[in-house]
């Protein structure tokens, strides 16, 4: 892996934020809302604080998640979905007022915000909150970019919009999962649908009450379903949810009225979409213990099972300057569900080698990452990782945990290498560095945008709070 | 009530097309679809089925349901939820493609779908289907509209395509009523973005696995809590499902794909949003019977519980020249879910008189009509309405049925009159006539289309399979 120049200015690393985020609060958390008092508690939360009320080490998260998120958005913006749902759209769009990451057209904000969310979900390596499942900045970023572009908004105030717009998605999911989740919803553009219409209710300066009517409007409108995942409906699902939510928010600020208590009434959300609902999740706390604090970001750009494979595999290559040549074979050990959903051991395209623990392990010794590069049709039938693929076995054991695995790299010389991994890179345990974000995002801007425009758009991203414009980061995005 | 000319061509009336969709067909009905196959069978027959296909009667049917719609969705148009909508989204509007009724704005084809929906739900005067109370054409007429102005559409292929909306609707409802509606879902916005979808894709022509991705592009949409009953939120949701249609239909249009099986998989529509499902409901009989032909329109403008009491004041007053200053007192017997419902003595305003029998009896009497103007606040204050208002009594009587009354009305000259009613008029056992219904849409249309262009317009509509242009619908229905 080439070495990268590291923009990063704060390295405080996400692991402080996770200890920031379970410390107990300096102030006595806030008593949980009367029951029929939590669409407003949550408005009242929203409305009321200001950014420098918000622990640093959230907001140090939420930059992390944008900089992730300018990733796979741009990364995805080539894509053949982005480019259908554009020629669908495009003949009804308004002014020219949002570009897209990574492409030229301009959209109105609606329409960019359905384009944005569609290319940074369609990679599958977007951000993950661990509890949820929840893929919150898909749905999130996309109208609050959009809304830079149209209105004036300085940096502090797009990423305090931002933080709130993440955590509302995640305590609203928190409410409802895993019961929401079982039952078929996409959780990503169901709470991100609401989380979206709290951030860009920040944005707009709503009232309280307009905030109540915003969440309401945005519950109304419950896209995804869990039968769209293997098709192009499921990256339309979390672009739509901020379609939903900004749409939302905009027919508040007109004062168009919905709900007072739509997320917890009878026949309201929660109980409509789910058959659990813990209220205490959604207002418990609030200003004192932020989810958002908790957002994880995929180092490999497929399903998280392989993580640890692949994480061992990269380890022994760094350490022992392997080549395929210098392997005999590679002897896995893994949790059983991980020969069940990745069991494949002659994958024939991009798409097939993603659930391929075999390929997995064969890319991440041939070319030392494993990027969206690294799981596409070029990788999956290429010689040299093939013939190593063939000398890949897994047994599957009920000892190891779904965190963990071993590698045992038996050499052509006869010596044998080892590695076990107790949690793999990318998981709230041991989450990516900043560092490693960074070059991730950097490989996926790469032959989209020009480096140095891409070394700018990465520091005016870790710079946000401190940016005059926020739209300074979508004129960024877009290749010059 | 002053007689109207009588423009109505064909005088089956519905009772005729409620005989026809209950009887058995002559061709044997298809085989129910096998597990799997629901949402292909549905779009199979979607695709396939032509215009000469569907028996005269149920294409009646659909003409009535139009016509009722252009009525409520002019008089719907002057409301405050229709301007903030317009207000909101105006600003992120494309090309102006399509109008909206009752107004002189014009929008591009999403957009103006959003507001004729709203406005022609708002009145809550729109079509029922009184087996799973979704109100069918305010999700599904709007985005036909906008097509057949934004492409050639002819009369003939545009009623068609209305036939196919609404049929996959109720179809797709009855499949999870009533479980689905108890549960808390709007029905009307849930199964409207899918028959929108489904007449929405008929006028672009989609082949039949576009139409599979189409149904379920819009199954992944599902708009309209119950909660939002009382608010503007509630006439959003059949916009909006207009709107997830169509936009379906267009990324359809383009292969972006959605899953092969949305209706009916495990992670699907009905067992994500429902605890029933009976996907006969959508496969059985497709083509020889249609519940298309089972719409029904309401007479008056308030909630069908009062709806006997009305039709019993307005024989007696019809019958007998009654007035105000000849009655003495006004006794009526009703289930007692009309005292329950609508129990309010002395409204304030025009909403609150919704809810009174006392007020829906008086009006009838002093007015000879049950019109939205009926229920403004207006009316809730006239002196002679809320005199007459003072002198009604209602009984509840758990021998009488939803459907009956019987009111007693004792003359100032010591005579009683005595009206029973078994089926209001508007039900299916008694559905509005022609005549009825095209009195209704003129007085919807009163104060905001000149006399002789609603007059056309009501021609027009009536004659629409002759209409070498749908558009001229549309064009009709902005004032001049």
């Amino acid at each position: 892996m080439q070495r990268r120049h590291f923009i990063g200015l704060a390295a405080t690393g996400s692991l402080a934020a996770l200890q920031a985020a379970e410390r107990p609060p300096s102030a006595p958390a806030a008593q949980p809302a009367p029951p029929g008092e939590v669409t407003r508690t949550l408005a009242r939360f929203l409305v009321a604080t200001t950014a420098d009320q918000v622990p640093p080490a959230v907001r140090k998260e939420a930059t992390r998640t944008l900089l992730n998120w300018i990733g796979v958005a741009v990364g995805g913006s080539p894509h053949e979905t982005v480019g259908l749902a554009l020629a669908a759209i495009a003949p009804f769009s308004g002014p020219p007022q949002a570009g897209i990451a990574g492409r030229r057209e301009r959209l109105d904000i609606v329409s960019a915000t359905l384009v944005n969310g569609i290319s940074s979900h369609v990679l599958d390596f977007d951000d993950t909150h661990l509890k949820t499942i929840i893929h919150a900045s898909s749905s999130i970023v996309p109208p609050l970019l959009a809304l830079a572009e149209y209105r004036t908004v300085s940096g502090r105030d797009f990423l305090h919009a931002l933080v709130l717009g993440v955590e509302t998605a995640l305590r609203v999911g928190k409410a409802i999962y895993p019961d929401h989740y079982d039952a078929g919803w996409h959780i990503t553009g169901t709470a991100g649908a609401i989380g979206a219409a709290a951030g860009a209710g920040k944005l707009l300066d709503l009232s309280e009450t307009q905030m109540v009517w915003a969440l309401g409007l945005a519950a109304s409108q419950s896209v995804g379903l869990r039968e769209s995942f293997g098709s192009m409906n499921k990256s339309f699902n979390p672009g739509r949810a901020g379609q939903n939510g900004l749409m939302a928010a905009l027919l508040a600020e007109k004062n168009f009225t919905s709900s007072e208590q739509m997320l917890e009434a009878k026949r309201g959300w929660a109980h409509t979409v789910s058959t659990k609902q813990d209220f205490r999740e959604i207002t418990a706390g609030l200003g004192s213990r932020y989810e958002t604090a908790l957002n994880t970001y995929k180092p490999f750009a497929c399903g998280i099972v392989i993580h640890p494979v692949i994480d061992a595999c990269l380890r022994l290559r760094a350490a022992h300057g392997l080549t395929a040549e210098k392997i005999s074979d590679i002897a896995l050990r893994v949790h059983p569900l991980v020969l069940e959903l990745t069991g494949k051991k002659t994958p024939q395209d991009g798409l097939q080698s993603k659930f391929s623990v075999y390929h997995a392990a064969a890319v991440a010794i041939v070319e030392g990452r494993a990027g969206p590069r690294q799981f596409s049709d070029r990788a999956a039938r290429d010689p040299g990782i093939v013939a190593l693929r063939g000398r890949v076995t897994a047994s599957a054991d009920p000892a190891i945990k779904e965190s963990q695995t071993e590698a045992v790299i038996t050499l052509a010389d006869g010596r044998t290498l080892r590695q076990f991994i107790e949690h793999a890179v990318g998981s709230t345990e041991n989450p990516l560095s900043d560092q490693a974000l960074e070059a991730k995002v950097a490989d996926l801007m790469q032959e989209i945008l020009p480096a140095a425009q891409a070394r700018e758009l990465i520091a005016a991203a870790w710079n946000v709070v401190a940016l005059p414009h926020a739209a300074t980061l979508a004129r960024l995005a877009v290749p010059a």
